[in-house]
């Protein structure tokens, strides 16, 4: 076990950890530690919401969580030696839930699925789903299953949600120009367009008082993925894969969260993995001037992992950018057409027994595959979402004898 | 071998075979054969553009290929006791190239990939690639090479484009007035956002006549994939697969063509696969009803096959709903992320030696996967490319030693 | 489409073909067909019995067939500049079953599985099956059924069971003695312990008289593996594959035949695999003085094909040195320990009603592993036999409620 | 973290616990818990030897190891309602190293790959390399790499090499009958050809006294594979893994123990795993009457994990049942086959710089995969050894340009 350069007592909010971490992006924000090249080390995370969920059959906590909060990053680390245009080589050795219980029962064993309120956030599927929701999981080694969804079981491909780099002065204002011209393109929509800086409940790592403020005037949220990598929700980043961030300040100050048991492509029930704090080990390694050399300028590349599972079959739902209820066509808007995918996925699940809330969940949760399948043939895009067969305990297949529809019990929802 | 029941002469167009196939959709179009539930059967298929496209070294060709003949399909087949509100169950048995040489040297053995200029169709990059371009691949077995683009070889996940049931009248009306509402809305847009119907080249099967013109009065174009299955260009739907289409009008009249010896996930090019002639053979059978036992009222789902190569190691480009030269963000929009993902790699391959050109080629056939990685991290969706390492005959992954850059020479341009 | 430099009419015996093949190893066969390095080409073949098997009913083809003329085999094909002492680089483009129908019926859609009586060559397991039992499978594209074992449907890894160069002079000699040895250690053993040369039958390609006379003498039988390749008999040397044959003698001369559409590891019922005739697509190419350079002084490697199918679920069969009816231990005996592993999935299997020999003739048959698992745990090897569930498409797993137990036809038996 | 029903203090011998474990089968050792079917746990394991090997760079501790302490085995654990004919379902949830550093250094973080000497159980190639070496591995998550043998660096395939129900008196009577038997042919054979009950370090759990050394003279060493489970070391029980074990005494009595990181096919090294302490998460339930329901009288069955790293290319080694040396021939020995193509991969490998030790040591611990490829094809068996090359940092694939020799270091050796 490498040694845990950032450690976390679960039984404490990050606020209250002798070394906090923080939740948002600023180069100003100190490093937590400071490593060298060649580094093998450990660092310890809180769920992203800082354990506002809980293990419970309601979803009021979903429906009133506190997202000024998020996410709660374990960082910034220091990488001795890096400095603006190399490329930081980030190895994820090994991640999982926290591996031992804790006072008040939070990680260690179980995760979340939720999907956020249209006012609170939403979801990719807010307009069908307005309400909060939830299902609860519980982990048997590297499977989940859920007492919310029963039927399924499967390995989870457990990755970070979030990991990056800090951004420069001049990126980030670029961001926050960027985000708040989008805003003001529609500033009342609900849920908003992109969120901007924000200082309520603003965690700045060891700074505190006007320094801290000031972060919380000018860091940028971390709900999305930017140039640094951030918030970038890729299912397959998992053991064994390997990424190269561009270094945007000296020591590149490195930071990562969010960890997720397993997550389908998308994310789409937005809190939509399986959600847990938990331990992350990472190696760092660098390539001086690698921005140049390899023509990394914008967005950070990886090498995905290869010890996920594997799965042999699949079955696959099409979606087109159309929408069907107002006979509306879209030009090549994968977005729209992903969306109807996964629509097309729960009328489907819906007719073995789940309702549409289960289904949802479980697209979120569950290794799904979404794919850009066309993207070329005016007007319509083609998305298409693999769904493992074998994580049902039942035969998901169409056959000429019907769906075998059975009840299927609920999710949590609000009370 | 099963038996052909929709022979091609390829020495001849599809318009002067037997019995002629047809680049529209209509309900009216007659069935070229009728099969049996449970019959296994081969198709030969025309090269989608009813080989405009030679086996040269320019792309003026390409420049000047005329799409109003575009695609060429083999049928309609008929399905003995296919009604509306059935699922049509369609095995992949088997398909390829053109296995005899014909007199003219099209086909058997070689296939191209093509951007189509901005005026004429464009591509996924068409702001970046506005002009024509071209590759041409021989064929191995199953591998790929091309003289355009040295230094990659790789195993095709070959599949038809295109595959698809007759819409309904009522289905063909709704397809029609959506698409030209879309046009109405930018009627003088470069590229077009939609394609209406187009009297122009219309083939429509055995009609002939003022049947004939109203199919191409009528009849959608078969550019895009709507309800009916249609031109999907789903990399994956390959030796094995099957899949379920709805069914719309009695005997279901199934078509296929526009065969891709391999294809990334988007096409991205738009000719983007490796297109060729060749054969197809399938198996069919009914789920009486299945539209409404299985809740699939829109779009067909499918299950992938198993026999396409599995690739171990890939290096993945991530993309994000950003326009990186004038700093504009866009909501949640996947097509865009793709856009950069694929920018991202087009810049990362310069640093090897290849040009833009050639390099967006190869992404458009070779076997990459498109994914949906985050759709709701407002406001950015983030869209990753995985690029397969193998099929390159150099060591393509970043190192500290930098890119070995060479002289790969060019693909064939317009003159 | 690569030239066809071997050609065969399906209707005729591979002796009464233009340019016959042989079915001896020897030096002196003369090459059908001179290629360069680098080339590309075509070898048709014929079943390796020259077509004595019939799909019929009945097992008495296979009771009755004489082995004398096997195995029939295409070539030799000589490499220009081949040396003693290089390594011949073969890749396998492609192979597949006869494509055009033959008017005799033979091959074309379907092949067989035998099991040959023990006073006939006998089998993997012919103290428990000592007669001839036979079963036919029809091909659909990839795919294999058969109505000999129902309830079973798999994609076949289609490849060729023998390959090789043609030995020197020396190394035959050495062959001959060393089998003759083995031979006489138990020379009236039924099945015999190995097979001499055998003038019977012998087809020495265009030699005749004495010459080919000469070659039946002294000609090594086709059946086992050798330093040479031979019937080697590799499940995964498929579509893809890549093949280093130590070069013998000028030109290195290398034949092919034996073309399995699918087989199980082990070939347990020795006619095991699904047998047919077909083509084969070879692309070769030289190591100069590759045997020294690599250390390749006995047997060839190989690289196996990417575009295999791919299963994720097994039920797995464990074996060890025991001849549990007597208990009687052997010392790490791989041989007994895979024998017992096979008793046992055949066991497993009856209790889902097939009988015995039709589970025998679908572990032959069927992409099986076997494995050995632990070779060093004194006295007992450990084999494994790793069987996909989803080639069956019923639940083969062990649940609770055990077996679904029904009728399941028969295999083709003798009269 | 599932509760801890067999605790391990890695500082001190599983003799000195508070619950021993045992070395010996016997049905009279005690369990030292018991569970109900359903039920969840984790048992702490120390590494086989009882920690007799250190990290460090000689070879002289597993020249001297003491073999009569071997395996030190966690539980037994009893099942509540499990009666001989049932099958016992055990889940493997998860497993891997000591996760905490132990005052005295050992475990947690690193393995190590031992091969014995001739006069000391010897290995599979001991008429080869004679001696005793060693290789030490550093864990990196789930990565191996190792100062003996640069240039490797492999994901583990994590099992329990050793596993399985206690044996009934009469099933325990036949063992050491036919075991004895055995060694009868040859008694004063090196390395033995069995090894019979020994009193000398017979561990017996909680017994003590004459109940103890009773089991001494009794009990089943532990070192192969019989029908109750046992040293099965199999590679790709791992994660994910359900096995099917008889149930021979009531309560089932379930032991474990035996760590491997990694581990090739055959364990050809004897001590050949990447071997280590840890934890094992399990999860047990019976299937009641199953040996008979599904035919399983003597080995068990099982299903492999779904979470092991899949390999896209190998590099493959032929070996035949015939010593290359003397010129003679075996009758399809499967064993001589694989021993064969370890030799030749093993020349290979030196040819690329490594020793003969270094690459023995590697094939034993790397996940390579031994297949019994042609075991009917008399005389010959054939077996082949599947090297996935992209564990090497550098390309192992033969070219024209000959391997790439370098200085490869060396491995621990005896002095």
């Amino acid at each position: 076990m490498p040694e845990v350069i950032f450690s976390v007592d679960q039984t404490l909010s990050m606020r209250d950890q002798k070394i906090p971490g923080h939740n948002r992006w600023h180069p100003d924000i100190p490093p937590a530690a400071t490593v060298s090249p060649g580094a093998e080390f450990r660092l310890e995370c809180r769920d992203w919401t800082d354990n506002q969920i809980g293990n419970n059959d309601s979803a009021n906590d979903v429906r009133d969580v506190d997202l000024s909060h998020a996410h709660m990053l374990s960082g910034p680390i220091a990488v001795e030696g890096a400095e603006p245009g190399d490329l930081l080589i980030v190895d994820i050795l090994d991640l999982g839930p926290i591996p031992q219980p804790t006072s008040d029962g939070s990680g260690s064993g179980w995760g979340y699925t939720g999907v956020f309120a249209r006012d609170n956030g939403g979801g990719f599927l807010t307009d069908h789903f307005p309400d909060s929701y939830k299902a609860i999981w519980d982990f048997h080694g590297q499977m989940a299953t859920s007492r919310h969804i029963p039927g399924v079981r499967y390995t989870g491909i457990t990755h970070p949600g979030l990991m990056g780099t800090a951004p420069s002065a001049e990126l980030l204002a670029r961001w926050n120009a960027r985000e708040q011209a989008l805003i003001d393109t529609d500033p009342y929509r609900v849920p908003a367009l992109a969120l901007p800086p924000l200082p309520d409940n603003t965690l700045a790592g060891q700074l505190a008082g006007e320094d801290a403020a000031r972060i919380g005037r000018e860091g940028a949220r971390t709900v999305p993925a930017r140039e640094n990598g951030g918030n970038h929700d890729i299912k397959n980043f998992t053991r064994g894969s390997r990424v190269f961030y561009p270094v945007h300040v000296p020591g590149g100050l490195l930071s990562a969260g969010d960890l997720h048991f397993s997550q389908g492509d998308g994310e789409i029930t937005f809190c939509g993995a399986i959600e847990m704090g938990g331990f992350l080990d990472l190696h760092v390694d660098l390539i001086k001037g690698g921005m140049e050399k390899y023509g990394v300028t914008t967005n950070p590349i990886f090498m995905p992992g290869n010890v996920e599972p594997r799965y042999s079959e699949f079955l696959s739902f099409v979606g087109i950018s159309v929408d069907h209820t107002t006979d509306t066509n879209y030009y090549l808007d994968a977005t729209i057409a992903y969306q109807n995918a996964c629509l097309n996925a729960i009328e489907y699940l819906k007719t073995f027994g789940y309702s549409g809330e289960q289904a949802y969940l479980l697209l979120g949760s569950a290794p799904i595959e979404g794919r850009l399948s066309g993207v070329v043939d005016i007007p319509n895009a083609c998305s298409t979402l693999y769904l493992p067969t074998s994580i049902f305990d039942f035969d998901i297949r169409p056959t000429a004898d019907g769906p075998r529809k059975t009840d299927r019990g609920r999710c949590a929802v609000t009370s």
